[in-house]
This record gives structure tokens, sequence and C-alpha cells, in this order.
């Protein structure tokens, strides 16, 4: 019943580290807003890149929409369809099913920031990584909306 | 298959129009972000508030989470605890089913801007409106998360 309030300069901001390609996401930083409020339908991450650095591996989901919003800076969207500049106020959306390969780099000289939104789609979801040699993987969601590990 | 982007200067803005309470809403321009880009799963909304509007009647949702971002200006979040002000940067969470009916007015001198997350649930869903005479209020919402007119 509390009200769910956060602050974006007192939320943890997390550094990625894959196990795949993790030189693409030195200055990637993630804070976790939806998780903070207690959410657990939707995730809602604000992401920091420093220049040179990669939202994700270029990948697609099966059964989660995906939105990106940016807040500040340039940055750059690599899909099927080649390069697309983006900057403050633009947005692009990744709906469920749309075998898009997607993902984000930062070819600026300073850092940019954007809201990035997704299903947590209960159950089993697959996410398809064309360019890797993990092809699609299969992950897990509990109740929560939270990976399980398998 | 093709890349869905859009800009926020491009996107059309609508006025709220509703029979209850219409003149908190006189100055509510709300642009549907994620509905432009094809998402289906939640919906973006980009909402702009002049001085005195409302966000929406005050309510409560049993079935979707909600999640406000604010990007610049100032808003006051009215919800059963009081009052609280936000300001750019700051966020909150409404789960799903918490009983802690909300809205926002903006009481500042200058227009405030968020973005409004919320979970497109197909189905039927129903909101709780505890200071109106509307009560609660059961929609249906399409496979594609529009609301379905009954």
């Amino acid at each position: 019943m509390e009200t769910r309030l956060g602050r974006l300069a007192q939320t943890p901001r997390s550094r990625t580290e894959p196990p795949i390609k993790p030189e693409l996401f030195v200055g990637r930083l993630e804070a976790q807003l939806g998780k903070a409020v207690g959410l657990m339908q939707f995730g809602v991450n604000h992401l920091t890149l420093e220049p040179g650095s990669y939202s994700s591996l270029r990948h697609w989901h099966e059964g989660e929409d995906e939105f990106l919003f940016v807040l500040s800076g340039e940055i750059t969207l690599i899909d099927d369809h080649g390069e697309h500049l983006l900057a403050a106020g633009d947005y692009v959306g990744f709906p469920a099913g749309m075998a898009n390969a997607h993902h984000l780099v930062n070819r600026s000289s300073g850092p940019t920031t954007a809201l990035v939104v997704g299903t947590r789609k209960q159950g089993l979801e697959t996410i398809h990584y064309p360019d890797d040699d993990i092809g699609a993987v299969t992950v897990h969601r509990g109740t929560d909306g939270s990976r399980v590990e398998n």
C-alpha cells in the first residue's frame, strides 16, 4: 500500500559483465527503475552508454515487446536495415515476434542516456542472437517477472 | 520487419476530453509513443501537463502495472498517503493490485513532461476510482491491447 517513489540519482547503477564480447559493454551502465518500485509485468531500465559502448548483443524477442526512448545525447540503432541515428526525443519499438535483430551503440563523443522498457512475460521466452554463436536462447521468468536460473 | 522509429515532435498529441470533471484536463496533452511504433503489450505515453492540469482521475488498477518517469518540470503525486513532489529524474511505480489510488497534478508555474508506461493486459481489467461516482469500471482489451467498446 505504500507510495513507491524512486530518485534516479539514488538508484544503483550496474555495469554489465556478459561472458560474450565483454569489451563492447565496458561503458554501459544500467539502473533498474521498474524493479526498484516493485513492478513485475514490465521492466524500465535507465541506460547510460559511454562513447563506444553497446546496449546488448544484437537480438530479437519472440514473445516480449521492447521500447527505447532517448533522453540525452545521440545513439545509433543497428538492425537488419542498417544504421539509424537517434537523438533526444526519438524512440523505437520492437514488437514481440518481429524478426529484426537490433542493438544500439554510442558512436558519439559524449555519453548518451535512454529509458528502455520491456515486457517481463511469465514462463518461457526465446531470444535470437543471429550474429553470435549462441544463436537462440530460451529463458524462464518466474511469477515475479525475474529470470529463473535453470 | 521494418524499423519502427518515431520522433516525439512529429507524434500527434491529443487533448483528453473526459465526461467527468473535464475542467481538470484542459491543459493535458498526451502522445501515444508505444502505439505509434506497433507495441501491443504495454503503452508508453508522453504526457504534458500545463499548470493546474491533472493526469487522470484518482484511480488504481487491479491487474495492470503502471510507471511514471518525470522528464522535465515539477509534478505533484497525490495518493492515499498525501502529496509527494516529484522533479526530473524522479519516478514512481504502481504495481497491479496495490489499492493506493493516485493521480498527478501540476501545481507549478510552468509545464511538466513525463513518460507513463502501463501494461495492456488482454481481456478484462477493473479500475477503481474511489473519489468519483463511477466507483469501479471494468474495461475489455482485445488481442492488440486496444480497449474494446462493449
